[in-house]
């Protein structure tokens, strides 16, 4: 019955440009928990086991009053919040019992959706060891049924958030048409690189850009039929040779959104996901030849998964359980180890000098 | 059987910038014609009534070479073309008798749906008194049954290429809802001002924006619930009062377009039917604000009225002209006299000092 550390990885100070290890998020151990019996109070106590770092947290880290956008601030001083897979180790409520896997966003409810513009929604329980969890639904948590025994951490990606947003962006907006082709940017991270997949399995064909050679690799290893180093090659050069392209699948903006619009072919679509290159430079990142819609008969889909996963869900599941468990659909993560490394992990992923999906492994099961 | 003048509009110089009248555009009276016994090898003899003047014709001003568009660009020293209405003097055409009235392409067939980067597309039977033509489908000419006995202009404003892209474009893309506001902007325009009628039979709430105290009036005489001068009067202030906005209607691009993203509603819809505010300017207007097409989920459609119409036809004319012919939906004219006058009122049309839809008056009936 001895107490043992509850380590967090904590929301220290607001970023100016790309966020500061050491700073912008700082480890602290001084919590201590007794595992077996700290107070339940009707609710169960939660193991971390992985978390996810996703691009889009970027955004979450603003002042309150600052202009708002599609989740909640993080509140200063507090653990982060973001997804992740956890074991049950005591529960006294009636849903849940020990042994169980939940997955789901760790410490705070979308506020969806509504814009949110303050960190009125941020909980206590988050990024951290042990948490006493109480609800369900309202804390977005689902058992796993992990029947393919695929790692944990597969439901924080390709399975996850990621997953989904990849399947369900893909199955709402592309309407891809065999012999078409797809551009996909930051195609080796666990969107991208699911989208890929999906294309080339409705028969597309498929160009890729990623930041490293090794994440050239990686895509061509999953079937892209054109991969490319975006610092290395002229995108501009590879879209007028490959292109024109009938749908693109953004989550950088900026000048490679602007490549897109000019290599797009007549009524190709845009699939506006995410725009990592804005994310660390205040969001004005222009947008200079968008005439072009017009002109070619564009359209423009912009969507947060949270926003629809409500319809995709249970296909979802049913659909991309089987094929990531027989290995149909491949996935690549890179695990960084302990709540110590989500300052330097945050980073990575931001400056994209990761080389896979980043995934903070807090324990084993 | 004297000849007689075929006077002609015809395109002279690319304007760098604003188009200068008498250089841009000249007129030219040297050509005659006589009317009784020009052969028509099979063909008809038109004689212009009325001709559209459209603010889109200043991308068809470029240069050979120059980066492609929608439309074919206008040779220098041919005729414009562009939409009118003529009746046909005589005629040796299976489908065309004398006094047949004629609404469509005057002069040109669009290069529909490639994009066009010559001007090979370019015939020569223009913007002129008399012409012979000789094949209405591969022309785009449709007969008139004016049954309502509206005045020639109405067929090239509220039920011609306007009317119609102001109709299909609603019907396609704006996805109304009853209670929804809409923002429009250039409202006391041929487009904008249909789109203002279209939105309040359906049940919007409407704000829109015009460049002048007239033509305010008009927006409001027509049913705009806000009707505001964007010259005298802040737009984001407006926006920020009367929205959130659920539906753009852009025909400016540029910093309107940017206030309306800021304004815009989750889920908003934005039609992007032109951008004049980038016709004269190299097209180049950034868009600094485009991350909240992921932030609000919002969906862009560009569109050009030439790539839909085939759908919506039939529907269009069934629907519009009785309501244009009761009066239920209203319009307005600004009429400018002859050939001669094509230079100015071209300008007028990109600077937006006329007062309404401009109309080129040829000839009487």
């Amino acid at each position: 019955m001895a107490p043992v550390k509850n380590g967090r990885a904590l929301f220290n100070s607001y970023p100016e440009g790309y966020p500061v290890p050491g700073e912008t998020i700082v480890y602290d151990d001084s919590e201590t928990i007794v595992l077996e019996n700290v107070p339940l109070n009707g609710g169960f106590l939660l193991k971390t086991l992985e978390l996810s770092i996703d691009p889009y947290m970027r955004g979450r880290m603003r002042a309150p009053g600052s202009k708002g956008s599609y989740t909640g601030g993080y509140a200063i001083g507090k653990p982060l919040p973001n997804y992740g897979v956890g074991v049950v180790l005591r529960s006294e409520h009636p849903d849940v019992k020990a042994g169980d896997h939940l997955y789901g966003i760790y410490g705070t409810a979308y506020q969806n959706p509504v814009l949110c513009t303050n960190t009125d929604n941020i909980l206590n329980i988050e990024f951290k060891e042990y948490a006493i969890r109480n609800d369900l639904a309202s804390m977005q948590l689902v058992k796993i049924d992990n029947q393919h025994n695929l790692p944990w951490s597969a439901y924080v990606g390709v399975l996850g958030m990621a997953g989904k947003t990849a399947y369900m962006g893909w199955k709402k907006y592309a309407s891809p048409k065999k012999g078409e082709t797809l551009f996909v940017t930051t195609g080796a991270g666990p969107v991208g690189s699911l989208v890929i997949q999906l294309a080339k399995r409705d028969g597309l064909k498929v160009i890729g850009s990623a930041g490293s050679d090794e994440k050239v690799q990686f895509m061509k290893e999953i079937g892209a039929d054109v991969a490319f180093n975006y610092k290395t090659t002229n995108t501009a050069d590879v879209l007028a040779k490959e292109g024109p392209i009938d749908i693109y699948w953004d989550s950088v903006g900026g000048e490679m959104l602007e490549a897109a619009i000019d290599a797009a072919n007549l009524n190709a679509r845009f699939v506006e996901c995410g725009m990592i290159s804005v994310y660390n430079s205040g969001y004005t990142a222009p947008i200079r030849n968008f005439f072009q819609i017009i002109a070619k008969s564009l359209t423009f889909y912009g969507f947060v998964i949270t926003r629809i996963e409500g319809e995709y869900n249970e296909e979802f599941y049913k659909v991309m359980t089987p094929l990531v468990g027989s290995g149909q659909i491949k996935f690549k993560d890179e695990k960084w180890n302990g709540l110590q490394s989500v300052g330097d992990a945050f980073l990575a992923v931001q400056k994209g000098t990761n080389k896979a999906k980043v995934v903070i492994h807090v324990a084993d099961d």
